[in-house]
């Protein structure tokens, strides 16, 4: 049953919320979900309402054209989707399968509500279990001499695949600036480390050397700074001192793993809303 | 400063958080936090606004009267309350002291915004501790020959504090089912078991005769069926083989010291609403 | 690099652990893990010790035979094992695909080390993906008029296949009383509860009634009676009112997957040891 | 009933469990816990032993006398303790109560098994709470001017109080370097951040500008170089975008004072061994 997201912020302020819960009412909108947050710290208010789009007296572009004034009177940044048309993923790996299969997974069987239109990888180790999935795998090699060359390969066929979300599911190279900015608040990456703890390379061995007592990774937003765009989601579990890095690794996928799938499908869902540096996760 | 709370349930349909949103945006009013939820099982829609008090252009009485209407409309299953109006909340503890000097930790402090109007307990083991926190003590002791005696001098102090809330803070006796119903969602216990598993008494002795990997504690609020009343909040600890029955109840006091705290802040922040015996906190 | 596991249990006393130690030392055992317990409760001691098996100077059968008089002296129950002979996994599962892909998948990365001979289902629907993996699959129907029958050919695949460890990963049909017998301590569950709630059929549709507030998942040896063997491991996670049973089952995959990973690991890295209906887990 | 802590490290080797417990068993020691670890990262061997005083044929001296040869020859760093001799602690605190109420409570309810000799704190504030508790208050004042001056007088207090073990209950002052050293791995301090996370002033701050998703607390070893220490136990707690700074510092106090619990009762119970800048916690 198709159903609508509409997702706004605006400057926070007396009948914003009337304003729009009005408007759908007038419209005959069922709806499913409503979440809201008043920021006080920026001042900012934040929405996301689900709507059933059989429920409403008019189509999706008159719903867009006449709730346009309303956002206009109260400053909004607003969006919205319809769950019919899905989000167009492209997964990002390198030689580590464990995000893959699972977001591969996960999306085979209906968990998530998306389309994988590709994967795209620096290696050619996963081409077969990916292509199990039915998904096309493209090899794009990375090496410090054709780094350019090769994204610019990444960017054409993100254009061709129409890709609206890229998720680096341990993918092991380092985004360009332009890219990152193309895609602001597109390209999804699990950073497998608590952030800020241990940014860069080798956050298990960073750990281990620090000696903490537990571990976790972190899903965000990529931006142009590493490992410190808008963080989605995050989690961590115990270990001891009996654990050593190759424990860490072992343990830390699952948490990988997890986060990132859900750090996705709060994605897809647009249940994300980014303001300057943080999210709101509804 | 003062702010209003309005908490709600409906059949769910369309216009109701138009109407609602409506009227306070008329009135001037200020939402500082708002949640809903469309339970589409029950067919039931749940909300709770906080409207900042000074931002209104009617008093708490005119709002009352002017909002009834619309609550009509909706079939509506209401409450208004501010939070300068502070809930009068009776603690009920025997032996154990670490529930009971936990929430007088927390209140004393400021974290529990409620007035702690007493503590009732069936010793008197714990009156010096209590009196510390200049809060007064009663012993009404309860033995198997006068149970219903002392539950009338229970329920008469509970009128003379004029109490709306009452704590089980590790409180060993069963409450009589009258009291029960006169205090219908307004007695909060701690169960020491992750219910439904471990109803009725030694929990944790249950626990370890089943082998558990985990234990947990249980805030409900208190019906006539021991144990299963309807469940505001539960959490868990790991244990594992090592840990003895004297350790469960060792971790266990954690666990019933933060879900009771928890459940505690919850129901007088007005955030749970009862709906069968299912609780929606918001 | 081939390790032993010596695995032991005996009644509690005096000079044990000299004994195991001072045999292991006189043969010059590197140690590389040990792990004791006593449980005062039944006076049992419980160990568990990781040797290099080419640090000894003797070979496993004289280790065995050597051994065997001081296992005597203590009365112990025990066992050897050598990393290098690696146990044979039988996995059976029904329709639903996660646990499977789970431990296939860790499987094939090296992090479970074992030998999964086979999988073995009631249905059909996932041959496909189990013979991606280069694992043989046996789709063995039961229905009631049959199930007898169709165990007895289980049964035989276990013995063609010399198999010593069987998952049930989700496999949606009660195990015979005899071959819960024959391998007792060798049949490892997933149940989808955090037990002993919500025992049998549609646990998390029990659990959506009782209206709890985590949901969990169990991972125990199978016996004759029904969800109430030796627990393994168990975990939870968080739900909300947001969740309905359709929720709880996507959220209930992932407790599930990880509990019967870790169980499993732990069951053939030989670190559970049976003692009643307990477990533990080193 | 008086038990001995044995704990040991030494260079990892053939023969150092089974001289230990040879020599245990020949005094007819019975050993209640046992713990061991070999780090093969260092090639370190570390070891915890609890044996029941009264079932040893010598006194603890003599124990100390004939175990030495032993040590020497594993070159142990080794150390023993008798649950009868409790540890002398001194709690240290400013404004915030909710650590030292925690602790005391503890205490007084006999879960913290050790003498609580005094509380020093640089404000006068929490006099009245702590000599409820019949624990001498020790009112210190410490600023810039006066430094030095106030340490020499804490460490006089030491002295006269014979402290073995300093807790810092959110102690908001710096401990000189000196103190740091007499008292090396017996100062106990807990950071409210998950280290190395936001290191310094004002954790949750700096956790609120970084948008993280879980708040957490660390309870370390104090040594010259701020929050650096070795680790003891750590934990965390989730929040979401609705949490302001206000909100985490509520939530992240009940996981201070679990944290903290926690590494000190490891610390009166012998579990902690630091080897460098880890902890091996038994």
């Amino acid at each position: 049953m198709n159903a609508y997201r509409l997702t706004m912020s605006c400057p926070d302020g007396v009948g914003i919320v009337a304003g729009i819960s009005g408007f759908i009412a007038e419209h005959g909108g069922w709806i499913a979900e409503a979440n809201h947050h008043s920021d006080f710290g920026s001042g900012y208010f934040f929405m996301r309402h689900v709507i059933q789009a059989d429920s409403l007296s008019c189509s999706l572009d008159e719903f867009k054209e006449r709730f346009a004034p309303i956002a206009e009177k109260f400053s909004m940044k607003w969006k919205i989707s319809e769950t019919a048309v899905k989000k167009r993923v492209v997964l990002m790996a390198s030689k580590d399968s464990h995000c893959l299969v699972d977001l591969l997974s996960r999306w085979q069987t209906g968990e998530l509500d998306c389309d994988i239109v590709a994967v795209i990888s620096n290696h050619d180790d996963l081409r077969s279990l990916v292509e199990w999935y039915n998904v096309p795998y493209h090899h794009v090699p990375v090496n410090p001499l054709n780094k350019s060359e090769s994204f610019t390969k990444v960017e054409n066929l993100m254009d061709e695949l129409r890709a609206d979300t890229i998720v680096l599911a341990r993918y092991m190279q380092i985004i360009p600036p332009d890219l990152c900015e193309r895609y602001q608040h597109k390209i999804i990456n699990i950073h497998h480390s608590f952030l800020p703890s241990f940014v860069g390379a080798r956050p298990y061995h960073q750990a281990a050397q620090r000696g903490v007592k537990l571990i976790g990774a972190t899903c965000h937003y990529v931006t142009q700074d590493l490992d410190a765009g808008p963080i989605i989601d995050q989690d961590v579990t115990r270990i001891t001192h009996a654990d050593n890095v190759q424990d860490m690794i072992r343990l830390g996928r699952d948490i990988e793993k997890i986060v990132l799938a859900r750090g996705l499908r709060y994605h897809i869902e647009d249940r994300v809303l980014v303001h300057g540096n943080h999210t709101v996760v509804f």
